[in-house]
């Protein structure tokens, strides 16, 4: 034990709070008090230093480096930038049977998503299967998730393609709309690189759980309105998002835009697909009935739309998807002009919402596994799969939330399975397309319509209801921003209250009075410790926050209300004349000069009225400021102790005497 | 003393954690453990209401209202709007005799100094004097500083300034750019009402004090800077404030430009003022010696100019300033057109920089007499002035420091001082402007020069240098902002760096190992108290912040990653295998749903490694959270302790039989 101890004490001295009279002050018989210790300054580089690494190295990415040889490290570099040299080499045939089951499962899946999600993002079907052909390849290759499945995802599809055609009309200038779309592709991957590199994943979790849940709902939602357009087989569809836009639409198409016979594919087809996933949620080993029902949907509609030619009588059908794999796009990304700046912003929001998503599904199934994620190496990987895509003809591509789960629920091991699927992709995109010609429309609305529900997760928006309701604002104000108004000011609304509640958090800290739990010698919050009992003439206070700017004017007159209320009661119930203030400062893990002058303000107006102020257990960052700041001088030193219990047993000797007066 | 802990305890029930077995368990010999205690449910809507009492109105305004007839509450009412009628009861001839003296000796102070400000404002002379006369007599009717000077200062005039020529020359379109001004100065006030009316006075807060003190230095030398114009008498003077366009400007001029008249006279007199601020400073009963003196300046130099005729030599003087007092400017302002949103803009950043150096000037007199400042009833005070003082040719006004401070020395009692000094600037309007015909510019920039140097507070710098580094960061960057780019962008730097100190201490929270110090039944960081043993087989971790979904994500592997380093040096020095991970949650003041995912995570992972988790005092909040959302039933209840030493003494006893073995 004893040489862990050493270990940390070696080379660090400790300064001590000399004139601390508790060791030579207090009588022989007074029980043990222990001094506030003060940690040795440090190098002001070293600190500056350490403070960097937990910002931006907290995961400590260069423990495998350490005492390696050369060679070792740099194949320890390249390693860590192509995760399959690692679990390549242990790869074997018993994980490949596990990923070729799990990767043809979610071939079936995703193709007919990535034709229905090319459509959510106003381009042509087959550029959602060039989306799940390259991306993934790369993924599998510089990833660190063995879950993930890679392609073109709802959410991300519906918001380039409203940010897009505020910019360009998809169908009058669909080359244009096109190479707009490549190049928000570009910048969304080098935004994802630029924030791996600079080590700025954290901004991802500045997107709060709560703000993503209803954000996630909200885009559900919205998305499966707009399906009402293929569902219904109306003409005429409004451009907009928000409910009331779409309603609008919907209704005036009544009189005159259904078309019944699409209606009858579409709803019979979504009752099979909504049964299909019912079945797999209640026997989770049926979990790839709902995985292949759309591709049946599929080949069935198709089928049948041939034989009868329903086509002829107002079914809207796909018509014509490309054969053959990604053209090259290298040359349609617009790198000057006026588009380049709008391609620019496209991309970086895009590009933030893909990677918040996949981080999620990521940090998800790791947790699962219980293997590790690397956040900034999983947004480098994203990152370079997207600027890739870019040129070779896909939009911009993340994890896909519900083909993960399939992926996982079929026993992939590795992201082999990814690359099963990018085969199938290919050789689809080969042979197969000219087969989804008489693919109805209808179809692709109901398997849109049944993914997205999935998104809608109820239990969590419960769960955050019963935790915190200030959440659940957040929650709700996404939501109903993407429902009514658009995914662009849902998302800032969610941003923003994810944003204040920080704020609120630092602003409006929280302060308890302590009182004394019985039979114990710990001091604790009375409202939450009914039992615990104040000591007369001596006010605890905790202080539940670092105190900064933001904060110390409020503290400081919070601490004088309390004081305030406390005499009010004292004085109704005869209780002695407060002479002690005792400040408990555990959870206050730092100060900056505003609260100092907060405190030195509040120890001033504690002078005039005859309140000794005294401070329990600052910690080591707290109580060196505090010393050289002078304001452990001015207060004296000897108000200063290691626990609340001191605190009180040097204030109350002197109560004790008076009392008897 | 129990009746205080009853009136608490009334109407309110403890709900307790059943299964907790520290009470049917344990041995009957062991030491008492005392139960976590669970605060009862509040109603939701009760819970609402407090939050938002304890965000928006945490000085609890309506306290004296309470228990009162309605006649009184009115009368209150009133008082509370125009604190006058409270002080103005008890006003007597001794306080009189105070405010008078003080009056004219900050009346001598202003006058040379509005005529400066006014041109840093880009305003004729006159509009200075027009500013310290309505303002005033507004805010000593419903202020409540005793000690505040009102008039327009220099941070503000040349924050105006700057913005306003941005939008219209002040030379070629002269009235155009009054007309904005007046505007912004409406604006500006209608911020501060409205700020004071929404209850939203700790956005000011969020200006940090290190920003502040960077930005009103790097003012201080960019206005200094500017006076270069006029000291060393160059017509041609560039716009810009950067210390490199404007020291370009002056070398420029060195050929030719420079007046060696306007220098003898602009260097005697700052001589003159500076060794008048030494004598103020060396002897603080001699305060008037600095206060008379920029009077005596302009008197001397204006004689002097008048007699040698030395404008006929270059020497560029006042030339004209308007007679009478403020003529009504109503119908000047921008309701509609595009100036409305312009003078809007430009509004709200001066309203609010002037809040703040009101706010800060109030508090800081405020707690030198220990009386009370409401900072929301105040920007309603300083709101209405602005609002009135544009309708009346003033642009915006707010606290002056230099003439407070003077006030404070020369024994100010009420707000009748700032009365005094109106009916002064009043009586020098109506009768004596013509005087100041031959006042040399050269002087008015020796009294700005002589009144910026206060602002320039090094003592601030080093204390925060000192104290905190970022803060230093945060101050640096707005000072050099100001300095060499412009005021606005030194704004925009200060604001960016307080916040990101906030995301940044609420991202990257501290977290410790504790360690029991020795003789004590206390844990405590062993960094700090090196001396602390760690127990064998335990881990103990403090996390120092509420877990958010900011931070959840960190916390959670930061945990994991303190448990792999003492793993890895408990196998070096042959201890015994961690069996028990104690988190300690005092300063753990909430959590949120991302908390509480990251907590699952962290049990899952712990337990793959067959190590227990168990919590020491989670507060209120927190308890219930858990609670809540069950995961206090996934760890079990009874691994949720009171104090780290209980739950220490509940994992020891396991621990030392497996010693034995």
């Amino acid at each position: 034990m004893s040489s862990v101890v050493h270990l940390i004490e070696e080379g660090r001295e400790q300064r001590e709070i000399r004139s601390l009279p508790s060791s030579h002050l207090q009588p022989q018989n007074a029980p043990y008090v222990h001094r506030v210790g003060v940690p040795r300054k440090q190098n002001l580089f070293k600190e500056l230093g350490a403070t960097v690494k937990e910002t931006f190295f907290p995961d400590d990415p260069l423990r495998p480096f350490k005492d390696q040889p050369r060679s070792k490290k740099l194949l320890l570099g390249i390693q860590a930038v192509f995760p399959i040299l690692e679990w390549g080499r242990s790869y074997n045939f018993a994980k490949f049977r596990g990923d070729l089951i799990a990767g043809l499962t979610i071939a079936s899946l995703c193709i007919p998503q990535d034709i229905s999600y090319a459509k959510l993002a106003n381009m042509d079907p087959q550029f959602g299967l060039y989306a799940s052909f390259v991306p993934p390849l790369i993924y599998a290759c510089m990833g660190s998730s063995r879950d993930m499945v890679i392609g073109p995802v709802s959410v991300v599809s519906l918001l380039l393609g409203t940010l897009l055609q505020r910019e360009i009309d998809p169908i009058k200038n669909k080359e244009e709309y096109r190479r707009l779309a490549f190049t928000a592709t570009f910048f969304a991957g080098i935004t994802e690189v630029t924030l791996g590199l600079f080590r700025l994943g954290f901004l991802v979790d500045f997107l709060s759980h709560a703000a993503v849940v209803g954000f996630m709902g909200g885009a559900a939602i919205a998305i499966a309105l707009r399906q009402l357009k293929g569902f219904l087989g109306i003409q005429n569809f409004t451009k907009e998002n928000g409910i009331v836009h779409v309603m609008h639409s919907v209704c005036q198409a009544a009189h005159h835009g259904w078309n019944w016979q699409t209606i009858v594919i579409g709803v019979s087809f979504l009752a099979f697909l909504l049964f299909a996933k019912y079945i797999g949620k209640k026997n989770k080993k049926l979990f790839w009935v709902p995985a292949i029902a759309p591709l049946i949907s599929v080949i069935l509609s198709t089928f049948f739309v041939y034989i009868t030619r329903a086509d002829k009588h107002g079914v809207r059908i796909v018509k014509h998807i490309e054969k053959g794999i990604n053209p090259s796009s290298a040359k349609e990304i617009y790198f000057s002009g006026n588009y380049l700046l709008k391609g620019f912003k496209i991309g970086v929001v895009a590009g933030m919402i893909a990677l918040t998503e996949a981080i999620a599904i990521g940090r998800t199934f790791a947790s699962m596994k219980d293997y590790q994620v690397d956040g900034n190496k999983e947004m480098v990987a994203l990152g370079t799969m997207n600027v890739v895509g870019s040129l070779t003809s896909c939009y911009v591509t993340t994890g896909s939330f519900s083909r993960s789960a399939v992926n996982y629920m079929a026993g992939c091991k590795t992201a082999v399975s990814n690359m099963i699927m990018s085969l199938v992709v290919l050789l689809t995109l080969l042979f197969i397309t000219p087969l989804f010609k008489y693919t109805p429309n209808a179809i692709l609305a109901a398997i849109i319509i049944s993914a997205v529900i999935g998104l809608i997760d109820l239990e969590a928006v419960f769960l955050i209801w019963k935790i915190d309701k200030l959440d659940f604002v957040a929650c709700m104000g996404a939501f109903f921003g993407v429902v009514f108004i658009s995914v662009e000011i849902g998302l800032l609304i969610a941003v923003s209250i994810s944003f204040a509640k920080i704020l609120l958090q630092v602003t409006r800290p929280r302060t308890a009075i302590l009182g004394k739990v019985p039979r114990t010698n710990v001091y604790r919050n009375v409202l939450q410790y009914p039992e615990a009992t104040k000591v007369p003439g001596v006010l605890i206070v905790r202080v539940d926050s670092a105190i900064y700017f933001s904060n110390s004017n409020y503290i400081k007159e919070r601490i004088l209300r309390w004081l305030t209320d406390e005499e009010e009661k004292g004085i109704a119930s005869y209780q002695p004349k407060i002479q002690f203030l005792i400040v408990e400062m555990s959870p206050v893990t730092d100060i900056d000069t505003s609260g100092i002058h907060a405190f030195e303000e509040l120890y001033r107006s504690l002078q005039k009225r005859e309140i000794q102020l005294v401070l329990a257990n600052p910690g080591p960052v707290v109580i060196d400021k505090l010393l050289v700041s002078n304001f452990a001088n001015l207060i004296g030193e000897d108000r200063i102790f290691l626990t609340v219990a001191d605190a009180v047993a040097s204030c109350s000797p002197k109560l004790a005497e008076e009392e008897q007066v």
